[in-house]
């Protein structure tokens, strides 16, 4: 199953894709994909009662905007440097253990939104990245019980300014959080229809040229083992987002490095969650 | 005024402290301190409605857990070695601006709850902290402006994993929101109730002797530095928690070391916030 979230900024309302591309509103059945209703085995319930009822859904527009599919989440982490070739670039040594950090939720905004160049920035990059959207309380998950956490996936830009991020004293979070930061989406494709998970591929596009192509075989601590890592140190709540890393092909690995300004186009997407794209404004008061 | 939650883990209701200690039920007036209270003028709406139905509030019983007096917000951001002398015990160079990191906002508990240390944890450490609550939805706000911003302030303990934070590959979130390491409150003062946040005094104590004593004047960053700071990174919401860092007299600081066992107990306080009380148990699944 495909879940979307769809209206206009903040009175985003839940909604399913069908195979054909065809979208529902499933309002009638939930009122939003939070916490409550992933761990309230949500997913099978709304499974079941589509049989039932889908054919008196009604259809979204595709003029609808698409907001993220999740409501805000309790909390996003992120895992850096999780693909060799682009710790490479970042100049930084590949990891013994997952390097986790978080990113503000006040950054989430829809698949499709523009991307706002925060003020002051100079050196705004781009990161496709898979998500993982918990479905069930994860703590102290060994890696053999991970995927019973999993709700399913989603396509995320994991947008960072590196000046803020690396040149401003210490901790990551400043570089990673600014509004816009987090388009996700645009939708969640539940764990069924997504075999593998550490084996999809993955790319970005900036002004129509791939700058980010790889896949998630490469990752350096797979899907089981970066959930289980992660319940180690904190619970993860359902509907929780863990973003798993980018691969080589950021703008920071560029010689010159190559940052993005207004008017610029990002795409991106991952094999089985369809794609995104942002367009980069300027930031206006 | 003073904001308090009580009940039991999960179920809390909305109350107030009045200036005799006595607690009242106000949740014939209000669901939740949360987001939407404290972003539609919640505690004006409040003040004005206690002055008529104050009388007919139900006390709340002294035997009653107090919980957060707040709601999940979206971040707690927190301020590292924001204090010169903690910098030193810290083994780390007084920053150039204002050091940010998040601590996950599922590690928040009740003033008075017991901390968990987390399994394998052998540098459980403690950090009374000053932590303000935000009122109005705060973006690239100056200095000058800070204040407009502030709903209230409350006790944190802004309890740490030491060999989680700095042992384990970069970025110190693995050792800062593990489950029961933010006990927030007793209460939220408001604004009107603290005259001079960067003036109070603040204490901890360890089984009953102080460790840490001094007043947030020696604050290398003040309330409105930080606040205004914070918000050129990110959206701050009504709602969401800024701890501003912790003074001189942590366990890391101690030689040798000195961290949390199971049994030991820490009460901590600022003056006009209140104190709190934690006692350490061991994890058990």
């Amino acid at each position: 199953m495909k879940l979307i979230r769809f209206g206009s900024v903040g009175e985003e309302k839940p909604g399913v894709q069908l195979e054909n591309g065809t979208r529902l509103d499933v309002t009638e059945f939930i009122t939003d994909y939070n916490e409550e209703f992933f761990g309230t085995d949500g997913i099978e319930r709304l499974s079941e009662w589509l049989e039932k009822n889908e054919r008196n859904c009604p259809i979204v527009s595709d003029d609808e905007r698409l907001g993220s599919p999740l409501a805000r989440p309790s909390k996003i982490v992120c895992v850096g440097l999780n693909y060799a070739q682009h710790a490479a670039e970042s100049g930084m040594a590949v990891p013994k253990e997952p390097v986790l950090f978080f990113k503000a939720t006040s950054a989430i905004v829809g698949p499709n939104d523009d991307l706002i160049i925060p003020k002051g920035s100079e050196k705004t990059d781009w990161e496709v990245e898979l998500a993982i959207v918990i479905g069930k309380k994860a703590s102290y998950v060994s890696e053999a019980d991970a995927y019973d956490h999993i709700a399913g996936y989603v396509l995320h830009n994991d947008y960072s300014e590196r000046a803020f991020q690396i040149e401003r004293e210490g901790q990551w979070c400043k570089g990673k959080g600014c509004d816009t930061f987090a388009p996700i989406g645009p939708f969640i494709a539940t764990t069924d229809e997504i075999k593998n998970p550490n084996a999809l591929d993955l790319w970005l596009k900036l002004n129509g040229e791939t700058v980010q192509q790889s896949s998630t075989s490469d990752f350096i601590f797979n899907v089981q083992e970066v959930v289980s890592y992660i319940s180690q140190f904190m619970t993860l709540l359902p509907g929780d987002i863990i973003s798993t890393g980018t691969p080589f092909g950021v703008g920071l690995g560029f010689n010159p490095p190559k940052y993005l300004k207004a008017g610029d186009v990002v795409e991106l997407g991952i094999e089985g969650l369809g794609s995104s794209r942002q367009e980069a404004k300027a930031y206006k008061a």
